[in-house]
């Protein structure tokens, strides 16, 4: 930078002497500069401009994150008020920063994380306080010199190395994190000032009351504007998620027998699974904070939110079978076309069966109505899938020793090993019989969904619907189509 | 609470005149309390017991941790001098207090997160000062009683909501989320104050200076003791789930082949690829903070990190594999034990095979040097894969025909679709079809794991390492009896 100024000062300079003259042989390096100047420029152009993109396109996306940059602008309006009103900073006077401190650090972007803030701010900050306080008046009623400085520091010390340890524990963690960071924090505030500052009582209570009017003041904004539930979210990411291994696992079949059909739209669909493998992190996170929030909506305060990442976990185990599943269908090696359609009804039977339960396990999230037809779904699920074993196991009598005896097994028995050109019976069968296998496998660990979302059905004692089939049908219409 | 007291008040009161008169009726409810109570502090102290005890184990199982506290506990101490030394506290005053806050919140773990906190935090204050000081001249210039405001409160709003939003973007958030809090916190503070601080340069003079002695204090204490290095944990992480991979594979075939074994010690064993799959957000939060860290030991400052994050994908890709053939070894139905013992040899070969070249790789990664048999390892391992495929093409003409033909094939013909009880003979061999088949696609992704570690050996500049085969196998049997 200082070089390219210097560089262009002295052609600025020279300007009204002879400008050919001296820019011919400068001309090279600033020429250069000026070239790497201008690139260095463009990529940061292009970086701030691709990032801007990206926030436009996460702003259309989902609009909530804008409302939430509002609600943070309001939140701290609204706390700055306590600078600009005289009779509010009289009486807190410098402590007011404390309150529009607490508002920055405390606004989350759901409720749930907002709640988890403020009460471990409020309580850790009293009980380091209280803590710091009371250790002060030991230490100052025991007199000496000494005492109260190895007093406090070996107590300091040790308070604040427990407190960081405790981080460690995960229990904790998923917990109380933030308010062990705000203890060491305010214990540490009070340890050391309290040596100098003899109004710490005082002290004490302003900065109490300004947080709480922080605190307050965010729960309220969280809650009143557009709030965002961390577990309405939850509950919002597991029944997409069923929805999108529905739909990879339609896609999958659909892809792997059909004879021609749009490639791109199908692949897309397919990709569903990978966002469910990934979203553990997401669910935790979003439990934790959930348990936070007050009753909202039909989500009561002491929902089982455990139960939710249960059955992110099934739907996670039905996903690695889906994630094989597809492996299987783009491979290079395939099964005839033939034996592909004697195969290819069963199989789209059965996967239809499996997307209904899980289409249906959808509507019991969603409607968080126990579901009256769910037995029913599963049964034909089952019943689909023996059918298709059946079919396996029918294959050898009606196809695969067609090919194997006669003429053919003794050409096939002196090929020996090296039989690739005219791939063996069994290689034939291979790829088709590895589908069949994934998608029986598939089944049964969906039947491990509908498990854990009953279980969720009973501890969150979700009543019974009260329709029969007819009325039920319109909302996986409905669902499906919102998709 | 309240009633409790106040019924074992009136037992106090009433003993003098005639305790077991009063205490008689009492005794019920006052008994019911006690137990009651009894009860709740018997879980109290429960819980806090296993934390306790949850604590020591993770204490012991990975001293750094506490080590970790120690350095916390030393840090704050030696920060708080400045509270307690007459000259430097003249110097800073009550603006002390910002050192010990900002060790608070910015000493992390690993020396990289401390780096990330640091530089986020110098940076964000400075220029989030200068730009609230900026503004604060600007409107102040322009005079009117109105307009101070009206421009302070529009760019208030509108710099806190930009910020707020950047912490959406997932590049902003990886790199400078905390640096977005930081300049967000730093200018309200600013904003808000400057309406009644004047001394605003000196104040901003002396709380960068004392950000800048926490900072540089939490460096030198993170760096000097025992330092945990992000880019380090990643790089133990992840040739510790390359490992895990193998042992997983390893037990898994074992386990399906083993005729009777030790069942305990291989079931631990087997459950190795579950902290694969479950390490993506360790992962991603080491590598963010790798970047961070300056050069140490072997690792640069700009270590290709992201293609460790691609290795970890390629092993996650490993583990969904090992995750079916773990089911597929524990469903019920299996292979006849005759047909088992007929491929036994050359699955334990083609998964022998397998973990040589995981372990060529753990030891590439490990040593951080070329191998120089990774090829020749990858070749055995693919002809040990050919050979098993090879053995499942054969096996229509040597067993699988056997069964078929003759008597066998026309009785299965008779019993058709109902054939359960005499399991039609592709469903014995469906359970061993599959654990082939699985065995072959992991082979397929373990090249997957080749190609990015070569990569990475490509991208870091690995050196080609010294000698041939006699030296690296003592490290792979070390690794070994090292895990």
């Amino acid at each position: 930078m200082a070089k390219k100024a210097s560089s262009r000062l002295e052609w600025r300079i020279n300007v009204p002497d002879g400008a050919s003259k001296v820019l011919e042989p400068e001309s090279g390096a600033v020429g250069k500069i000026w070239v790497g100047l201008k690139g260095c420029m463009g990529i940061i152009v292009l970086k701030v401009w691709r990032v801007l993109e990206n926030a436009w396109h996460i702003g259309v996306a989902d609009p909530r994150k804008v409302i939430h940059c509002i609600k943070v602008g309001l939140a701290l309006s609204i706390v700055s008020l306590f600078y600009y009103m005289r009779p509010l900073y009289d009486d807190f006077g410098g402590n007011a920063m404390w309150a529009v401190m607490t508002v920055v650090v405390v606004f989350e972007y759901t409720v749930g994380a907002t709640f988890y803030k403020c009460i471990n701010r409020v309580i850790a900050t009293f009980l380091a306080g209280a803590l710091g306080v009371g250790i002060h008046l030991v230490a100052e009623q025991s007199g000496d010199q000494l005492k109260p400085i190895i007093l406090g520091i070996s107590v300091f010390l040790f308070v604040t190395s427990a407190a960081t340890f405790s981080r460690f524990i995960p229990s904790v963690k998923a917990r109380f994190d933030y308010g062990a960071m705000i203890f060491i924090l305010t214990f540490s505030l009070v340890s050391v000032s309290g040596y100098r500052v003899v109004e710490l009582f005082e002290l004490a209570h302003l900065r109490l009351s300004t947080i709480a009017i922080g605190t307050s003041l965010c729960i309220l904004v969280t809650m009143l504007f557009c709030p965002v539930w961390a577990g309405c979210e939850l509950h919002h990411l597991i029944h997409q998620n069923m929805e999108k291994l529905a739909d990879s696992l339609d896609g999958c079949v659909t892809e792997y027998f059909k004879e021609n059909g749009s490639e791109k739209d199908l692949n897309k669909k397919m990709q569903g699974y990978k966002c469910v493998l990934n979203s553990k992190a997401a669910e935790e996170s979003m439990a934790n904070f959930a348990r936070w929030e007050p009753t909202h909506g039909r989500l009561n305060f002491r929902h089982p939110w455990k139960q939710y990442l249960k059955i992110g976990a099934s739907l996670r185990n039905c996903a690695y079978c889906i994630e094989t599943l597809n492996s299987c269908i783009s491979s290079e090696i395939q099964a005839p076309p033939c034996l592909r359609k004697h195969f290819s009804n069963k199989c789209m039977k059965a996967s239809s069966y499996s997307i209904n339960v899980l289409k249906e396990l959808v509507i019991t999230i969603v409607k968080m109505k126990k579901s009256s037809n769910i037995d029913v779904k599963v049964a034909e699920m089952n019943f689909a899938v023996e059918e298709l074993v059946d079919a396996l196991k029918s294959l050898p009598t009606t196809h695969f020793i067609a090919t194997t005896t006669g003429e053919e097994s003794t050409k096939a028995k002196a090929e020996g090993v090296e039989g690739s050109e005219h791939p063996s019976p069994i290689m034939k069968v291979l790829p088709l019989v590895k589908v069949v296998s994934m998608m029986v496998e598939i089944a049964t660990r969906i039947g491990g969904v509908v498990n854990a979302v009953e279980e969720l059905a009973r501890l969150a004692e979700f009543k019974a619907a009260k329709d029969g089939k007819p009325k039920q049908n319109q909302p996986t219409d409905k669902l499906v189509a919102d998709h």
